[in-house]
């Protein structure tokens, strides 16, 4: 799977600021990246008046606007999307996927800590993959100051990036992911690569996308 | 395949303005409904200084945002999306797809004509599912005012909503659309929803969607 890593904290310590860097960094070394990010409240991506507005206005579920060099899709629903539902959604293509937020989410933390905004750190020992912090904590994790957002790319690089091209495979069903045993992947990824290959136009195939609708 | 319509026209002759009443009109009549618009400029939907702005500015190739009621995503890239890469987007839980523009595009067409706007039809009688017109043509197909979006929904249920739900396959390799002849698709459905009912949890797959990244 593509990795996820959230970036966590307190309000205004400081993760967009951090995550700015991070992306920076990562895009400098050739890495695309996705940015998912939680917002409590509900958002206004959208301006009245605009014709995207007016279309979700009348009610439209979904609306897509796409030009030569970007495409937006705004969904509405009505119970907000997992983690691994947003990750389906944004992991074509990208090589690293990085939240903000998503502090109950099972994935790897990087979290940023500010003396002064906040007195405490919010996760455990086990699910830190670093710390941005202000000061030390007696913790067994890598800590790093703000300004070296690069040590910690090197981190995520090294745990995450620098390993040999797997296959993989990501299922769901109705929206809802599905892990796979090691050898349930491999049956599918065979099976269906194996079809694949049958077909006109299929010869350097990278990423197989396939959906299924049963009445 | 999840219908999709294109309503087409020249500039100001009423695109939005008409299918803001259809949109509202399927609504009302229980369909789920998603609109892609295409747009000839490179469009702002993001705001200097807001988050997702200073994450996309960063170089983030996805910026996500999710909250409870929505979710949007913007994907930076560098060649424009075809519709059907589109509607590979958006088609989750939609029971239909209308575009705004995509005059290209091979897919049935809703055109909106005024006078003194234009001086002539863009759509050929084939391509043409209907016409959204101040004045009469001279021409095989249904013809409606602009005041009756009601009349041209009614059409567009006729002739691709009502009918029985059937089994439907949708697959891309590395991005690209594989159409897929009848038997291929019987093959492909029969044996990917075989192997999904051998796993836990998915008794009631309606729609079940595997992405695979080979090396």
């Amino acid at each position: 799977m593509i990795p996820i890593v959230s970036v966590v904290g307190s309000s205004k310590a400081g993760k967009t600021t951090f995550l700015e860097k991070a992306v920076k960094e990562l895009k400098s070394r050739g890495y695309k990246v996705a940015v998912v990010k939680h917002d409590s409240h509900s958002f206004d991506i959208d301006h009245p008046g605009k014709d995207s507005w007016r279309l979700a206005q009348a009610g439209s579920d979904v609306v897509a606007i796409s030009s030569a060099d970007k495409v937006a899709v705004i969904k509405k629903h009505t119970r907000e999307l997992t983690l691994d539902q947003l990750a389906d959604m944004v992991m074509d293509g990208v090589d690293i996927i990085i939240t903000e937020g998503y502090k109950g989410a099972d994935k790897p933390k990087i979290e940023v800590f500010r003396s002064g905004v906040s007195d405490r750190i919010l996760c455990s020992e086990q699910e830190s993959l670093a710390l941005v912090t202000d000061r030390h904590f007696d913790l067994d994790v890598p800590q790093f100051t703000a300004d070296d957002a690069n040590g910690v790319v090197d981190l995520i690089i090294d745990k995450f990036l620098n390993r040999p091209a797997e296959e993989e495979i990501y299922l769901s069903i109705n929206g809802n992911h599905i892990g796979l045993k090691s050898f349930v992947k491999d049956a599918f990824i065979k099976t269906i690569s194996g079809m694949v290959s049958t077909l006109h136009g299929t010869e350097n195939a990278r990423e197989i996308k396939l959906t299924i609708h049963l009445p």
